[in-house]
């Protein structure tokens, strides 16, 4: 399967007009963010409102970016859905688009009965019939089935499940992931704001919201955090108050905002967020007016 | 709109084989259980799989419960998409195969964004645009967004939100619902294990898992919970009892086993509940014993 | 040991002056409340800010209580520690000044090591040591360590350990310990907004802080919804509303204005419930004025 | 007040002998760590059982550690209480034996009136009532009520509050306040599995329970992670190794089996541990020799 990369991935928002996905705007971002160094996309994740969109529309988004992307970035198509069946469906067809992985979250609605046996099960079946690698996807935040470190770790050993990004937030898991992994198990970190603390233990890359709205700074952090022969006592320095500079953004625009405020903040910094689909509201104008002043006040845009 | 009916209403599970829904199986069900005094059925709920049914499906199955129900049968279908328009389209449809009521849980992936304003939104375009009957679904327990007591009470007062299905647990929650309501606002029970004090505060009747299972006790509690000249020192007691001896069976058959609990209790009980939807998988054996020994022990079925 | 009594009990709130125990105020309090149908007082419970009392300070509170008390009313004191050498102390140092049983919560701090065979040994050790009714005290508001239905009704078994408050507010808890207690084991309901569902289960009485602020209404409710010779279809009715009725004031009272909230509402109906202790602050003047507009709405003081 | 140190400090156990302090097991312990590179000690915090001392003996113990430490080792003394009276007389009474710090846990009990505004009087009346540095200790783990960082933004501005110890385990709390700390407000990592990440976002130490059972282990980690003129390629792949090498260590002993858990580790390596005061029971057999598997697989003890 095709080796996943290192570094900086979006997950690419889509931008909708209307109640219905804007592919102009869509094509207008991916143009722009072609030039960053950027590793690649992450389609239809938690941030592209993958959720509201049914398998056609969801090819067609798939198609859009894959047409529209430089050569040098790698694309990844989140394809998690509730039932193994439509989860196995929507892979294929993304595959046959040009996905070059599936970013997989686990089916959740039935929580408790979502024991190890039953994922285990279910990732399975999706990897032995899938020729790109699988991304595990755990993102307590909006699935409520949270990935165990073991099951992780197990399942890290199929040859098409090569990586997870974690958003859960605790470095404690993650920790335990780098700890136990296989050398060429990707890990990345599900939050901009604590790419400098994943890297120190190891991790390979971050898949994050902020990179939508400020793509040159986290690939900043992940070069300043990463590479050993940069860090001297000054860089350390340098990594740590881009960390702090960043972090209130990253606050601002997903943990307070949602995905309507990643998309004012793309607005915002001349990217096409446009409307979210409802039942997501656009963010009222104060809500805007918050996130413009802190981005002004970490110098990401002009006052 | 249709009015609401008082009383108990199942909310059908839908059997699959070999991963599809097997509709011989289902309709088996529904002809049984056209002899008892339920209300009427509640189709694709959460206990029916719904989310594990793309829309033809899921239409499918609404129109093998309609040809083969009893024409007293009040039918419910469950249609809560986590988007706007797919709620929609999936509530229009099954009203077309005449479904007279929906029920409908909130959209949950983005939680965080699901505000009072961003549901109150979401379900008056959606009762604005149909013309059977919604009703609520609160049931944090699968969907993770719960609806406050006042979100409740406002959209209450829309002439197509007619009633509220809460699996919550919290007593206190429903009655607080029932001490605002608007007078034809019907409070359902989600839970077998609290009818009884869900109807000591005025709820007017349940819509639970067990009643698949036991459906002529559960009208039977009903019956004695509910109607004040059936009460005295006697018969506070005979309610009493047979809800002290539902509880050990629902806690069993569904809080501890699920839906492949409840599948496995209704076969036992000469019902097809037949086999999940993957991810879900069958019962283990031990399993299935273990609910066999709590029916027997409640008198559901011979030892 | 004493048997427990069915019926209403308060759980007294300690004023406070300048940081120190009011003993007058708490005196005016008991004297007041002994002319009404309360089966008993509550001393140093959860809203006796027992916690911040140290041990001598805690004898003389009940001192207090023990010598203004009516002759009719049952003492029970709050006497969980963290430690069980410090439950033992206290407990024994209270029955010597007239506790006729003990309301014991569990430890809590280290929450993980807090097994139900640790819980188990920790309330034998306190039950083989006394010679008072032990009422155990299930508040995880307060205390983050619930006690399990399987260890109430292991410990029911214990001669010295005679009944329960719950306040957890989960019916399907209240049921389970109902549906599988000893005849002679007393459960008392832990919030005034549960009494009549918890009733309609078979409970025995309310300890609740409710009690302190609208005693007459509290044991009206017992009796409606308690003696089956006075339900008929209106007296049903009549119990209903009545619990309607004093839902917003309890959620008011104690569950939005804690500790400080239900002092409050004893000064508007005439009681003195004072200062609470530091940390705590009394409640600000806006607060004060929506409990008021509350108990007036709720007729339990004038406009 | 006196500067807080860098480094590492053990919050100590207080070994136990029939239910009492067992001052020569505890002077063993200490005199053997004097011989350390730790800085310091902290006595009856978390995992010192100080929620089970009463006043006395918990000067007893602070009078024993402070006559047996070696010079150059800071000491703190975990002294929050749920009154604030009982903080500041506990306080005030190990000052005078001799803390140099305090470790202040919030009080708790009443949880939803723990509002900023109230925590804010009660850690400022402390702080403005002594003359040693007060400690801030966010512990959600034990004491269910955290330190927001706004709080304790605005507290560091205090002269006398001038540390927090962090055992949220969650990182971007960690940075939102070594982002906005004063440059003299220390930040210590509660946990051992924890160090290297937040040294990596510019903590200053750390107080964790793994430090009493791998001293040695702990200091090296903190030099490594620490001193940017150590870090080049290898030296990071170094910190790194042997953070991987803690965390089963410190999962097994303190996250999965507690205070019991970490006695028996001690007792292991070597130290004197001795018994948990009750409710804690000792570690049965079998956990004791899952933690010694860990102990030698992680090269702490011989086969």
């Amino acid at each position: 399967v095709n080796p996943l990369p290192e570094g900086i991935l979006p997950p690419l928002v889509t931008p909708f007009r209307a109640d219905e996905p804007d592919h102009d705007a869509l094509r207008f971002n991916v143009e722009r963010l072609n030039s960053t160094r950027l590793a690649g996309y992450v389609v239809l994740g938690s941030n592209g409102e993958g959720v509201y969109l049914d398998e056609d529309e969801a090819v067609r988004v798939v198609d859009r970016v894959v047409e529209t992307s430089a050569a040098d970035k790698f694309i990844v198509v989140g394809t998690g859905r509730e039932s193994t069946r439509r989860t196995l469906s929507l892979s294929r067809r993304v595959i046959a688009s040009g996905a070059r992985a599936l970013l997989v979250a686990p089916p959740s609605y039935y929580r408790d009965s979502m024991t190890d046996v039953v994922l285990e099960e279910h990732f399975r079946r999706l990897a032995d019939s899938v020729n790109v690698p699988v991304i595990l996807y755990n993102v307590p935040k909006f699935v409520p089935v949270a990935l165990s470190a073991r099951l992780v770790l197990s399942l890290a050993r199929h040859p098409n499940i090569r990586g997870i990004k974690d958003t859960s937030g605790d470095l404690l898991y993650l920790g335990t992931i780098l700890a136990g992994r296989p050398s060429d198990f990707r890990v990345y970190v599900g939050s901009a704001s604590l790419l400098l603390a994943g890297l120190s233990l190891g991790a390979d890359g971050g898949i994050h919201a902020l990179a939508n709205v400020a793509p040159d700074e986290c690939v900043e952090l992940f070069d300043l955090g990463r590479d050993p022969r940069n860090v001297g006592e000054g860089n350390v320095g340098e990594a740590r108050l881009l960390q702090y500079r960043l972090l209130p953004v990253n606050q601002s625009v997903t943990a307070l905002h949602g995905v309507p405020g990643l998309k004012a903040a793309m607005d915002l910094r001349g990217y096409r967020g446009g409307e979210p689909r409802r039942p997501l509201l656009p963010l009222a104008a104060p809500a805007i007016e918050d996130i413009r002043k802190v981005l002004v006040s970490a110098k990401l845009i002009g006052a």
